[in-house]
C-alpha cells in the first residue's frame, strides 16, 4: 500500500499504442499445436482438427470487481486469466488461447503493465496457454480487462450444466468460502490503513484467507483426475458466485431439485476461525461468497466408489425430483429453501 | 441530441445482472452448424469441423472511440460489431459467431441498452452472425464494448498480411476518407448545438459521410466476390487506421516496398467537396483518417484481368523490392515518404 517514490515510470502517450503492443508481445512463443498465428494479423488462426472449441469471456472493472490498493497487478493479471480457465475446465475442457483487451487511464505508467502482463504471462505458462490477441486502448477513468478464452475438448467429453439426473451426487472439489473472507480481511486492513498510515497490515492469521482472495488457481487438475478415476460427471460448473447460486444453476437447467447437506460442506479451518472472529456465519460465507473458483458437478451413483475418498474431492448432497424444490439440510436437521443471494442464517 | 423527458426508464440495478443477461439473450436462435451451444452455460461450445477458426477482438470505450451526443446507441451497437467482423473478412474468412462484454454506468436505464442491443441483432441477422457468449458489468462510469468475433475459413483460403511479392498490385475496395470527415461534419454540429441548443443540425450535404461515420458496413461481398473472380490475394488487411498505416503493416510484414499512386487513390464526390469546403487535403484524409473498413490487398499481376474494370475495386499502386522503401507518387510526380501518421501535404 506504499508507494515508491523513485520507481521508474515511462508513460504510456511516448509509448504509443503500437509501440505498447508490440512492447508487450514481442516475447511471446505459442505452445499449442492449434495456434497456427497469434498477434500480429487482423486475426488470429487456430485449427482445433475437429475438436470442439470452448469460448468464455469475462470482464474486470477497477472500482466493481477490484480494488488496486490491496490488489497487486501482476495478481490481477493472474486473476483475471484463472476467472476465464476455470469456465473452461467447467465444461470439462482444455484452455489453450486466450485474448487480453485492456483500457487504462494515463495515470498507469508502462511499468505498471508490464506488472499486469507478468502476471498474465505467468498464468499462461502454468496453464499452458497461448495469448494470441487483444486490444489496448486509453481510458477515461481506471484500468479494465476482459479476456477471453478459448479451449478444446473431444464432442463425447464436454460436461453441459444440464445433465444431472435424479439420484445423481452433488459434489465439490477443495473447500469453500475462503476468498470470500479474505476480502473481508483486506478491507479492514484498508480502512486500518486509511484510518492510520503508519499501521502494519495484520495477516498472518489469514495467509489462506488472503492467497484464495488475491491469487485464486483454476482447478486445472479437476478434468486430468476425472479422467484417471474413469467419471464422466452429468453436470459441471464453477463456483464463481457462491455455492448457492451455482447449485440453482445446476438444478434449473436440469430440472431436477436437490438436498445440500450444510454439515458436508468443506471449510477450511481458517474459515472457521475466522468466521468465529468477525461474528459470521461460515455457512453462509460458504453458500453466498464467491470467487472460490472450484468445480461443483453431480456423478452417477454408480461412480460413487470412484471417487471415495479422494481428497480433492466431497460429496455434499443430492439430487431430487424438480417438484421436492432445491433445500439445505441445516446440522439442525430443518429444510431451508435455497435462494440464489444464499441462505442467510443470521437474518432468520 | 433533444432528450425525450417522456422515455420509459427501467433501472438497470432493479433488474440485476441474471434478470439483464436473461432478458438480452431470451429471444436469440442460433444459425450456424458450428454453434453448438450458445449463452447459459460456463463456456460457448463450437465445432468447426476441420476448418481453421479466425479470433479477433475490439474494445469501445465511451469518450475516447465514440461520443453519444451524436453516436446514437443502435448505430454503436451495429458498428462494434462491423469493426470485428472486418477483420474476418480481412483475412479472408467467413465470420460465424461474437461474443459481446458491456459495461454500463447506472445513468443508462435498460431502454438504452436494449437500442445498444438492437443494433448488435441487426448485424448479426444481417452478416448471418450467432450471438454465443459474453459478460455485462456496471461501470463506475461511462459505457464500453468489448466484441470478440470468431470465425472460419479452409486453411489454404486464409489470407496473411505476409504474402506481398515485388510486382504485385496493391487494390483497395471502395473509397477512402469518408467516415473521418463524417466525424469532422458531426464534431462542429455537435459545437454549433452547444452554442446555440435552438439549432438544427445541416447535414444534408453529408449524408454519406456522416453514414459511413455512424453506420460502416465491412465488407463481406470482397472474400465472396474474390472467390466467384478466381483470385486469391497475396496479402491482405482491412483499413481502420487509415491507408497509409495499413499499407505500412503489409509491407513491413512482407518485407517488400510499394509505390502507391496520388491520383488513383479513390474518393468519392463528397470527399471532394467537403474537403474544399473544409479546407482539407483529400489525399492526407484518405491516408490518415482511418475507420472506413474497406479492404487492401495485393494480387499477382496474372490474376489483373480478372479484377479489371470491377466497380468495387480500384488497383492504387504495386510491390516493390524492399529496399526502394514506401513511397507516395504525387500527382505532381513527386516521390515521398509514406509515414504511419500519413502523409500531412499541409505540414510541408
Amino acid at each position: 500500500m506504499l508507494e515508491d517514490k523513485n520507481e521508474k515510470r515511462t508513460s504510456l502517450a511516448e509509448l504509443g499504442e503500437f509501440g505498447l503492443i508490440n512492447y508487450l508481445t514481442d516475447a511471446i512463443k505459442l505452445k499449442h499445436k492449434s495456434s497456427i498465428k497469434g498477434v500480429g494479423d487482423d486475426a488470429a488462426v487456430l485449427d482445433f482438427k475437429g475438436k470442439q472449441v470452448l469460448l468464455t469471456t469475462d470482464l474486470l472493472i477497477e472500482g466493481i470487481h477490484f480494488d488496486l490498493s490491496y490488489m497487486p497487478l501482476k495478481h490481477l493479471g493472474y486473476k483475471a486469466v484463472m476467472v476465464n480457465l476455470s469456465d473452461v475446465y467447467a465444461m470439462n475442457g482444455t484452455p489453450t488461447q486466450i485474448t487480453v483487451s485492456l483500457a487504462v487511464s494515463n495515470r498507469f505508467p508502462l511499468e505498471a503493465i508490464e506488472e499486469l502482463y507478468s502476471g498474465i504471462h505467468l498464468a499462461c505458462k502454468l496453464y499452458n496457454i497461448d495469448l494470441v490477441g487483444g486490444d489496448t486502448s486509453s481510458s477515461t477513468k481506471g484500468l479494465l480487462i476482459n479476456i477471453t478464452a478459448l479451449g478444446e475438448a473431444k464432442k463425447d467429453e464436454i460436461v453441459y450444466r444440464n445433465g444431472a439426473k435424479v439420484n445423481d451426487l452433488l459434489v465439490v472439489t477443495g473447500d469453500l468460502g475462503a476468498a470470500y473472507l479474505g476480502l473481508q480481511v483486506l478491507e479492514r486492513e484498508k480502512q486500518v490503513f486509511q484510518a492510520n498510515p503508519n499501521a502494519q497490515p495484520e495477516l498472518d492469521n489469514y495467509t489462506y484467507l488472503v492467497e484464495r482472495q488475491l491469487k485464486p488457481e483454476a482447478r486445472k487438475d479437476i478434468p486430468v483426475l476425472l479422467k484417471e478415476l474413469g467419471v464422466k460427471p452429468t453436470s459441471m460448473i464453477d463456483i464463481s458466485d457462491g455455492l448457492s447460486s451455482e447449485i440453482i444453476h445446476i438444478c434449473k437447467q436440469s430440472e431436477v431439485g436437490c438436498n445440500l447437506y450444510e454439515n458436508k460442506i468443506p471449510l477450511d479451518p481458517q474459515v472457521i476461525s475466522t468466521c468465529e472472529e468477525f461474528n459470521m456465519d461460515s455457512t453462509t460465507i460458504a453458500l453466498s461468497g464467491g470467487e472460490d473458483y472450484e468445480l461443483l458437478f453431480t456423478i452417477d451413483t454408480e461412480d460413487y466408489p470412484k471417487i471415495k475418498g479422494n481428497p480433492n474431492l466431497t460429496v455434499i448432497g443430492h439430487i431430487t425430483e424438480k417438484n421436492e424444490g432445491m433445500h439445505l439440510i441445516t446440522r439442525a436437521n430443518q429444510k431451508v429453501e435455497l435462494t440464489a443471494q444464499g441462505w442467510n442464517a443470521m437474518a432468520k
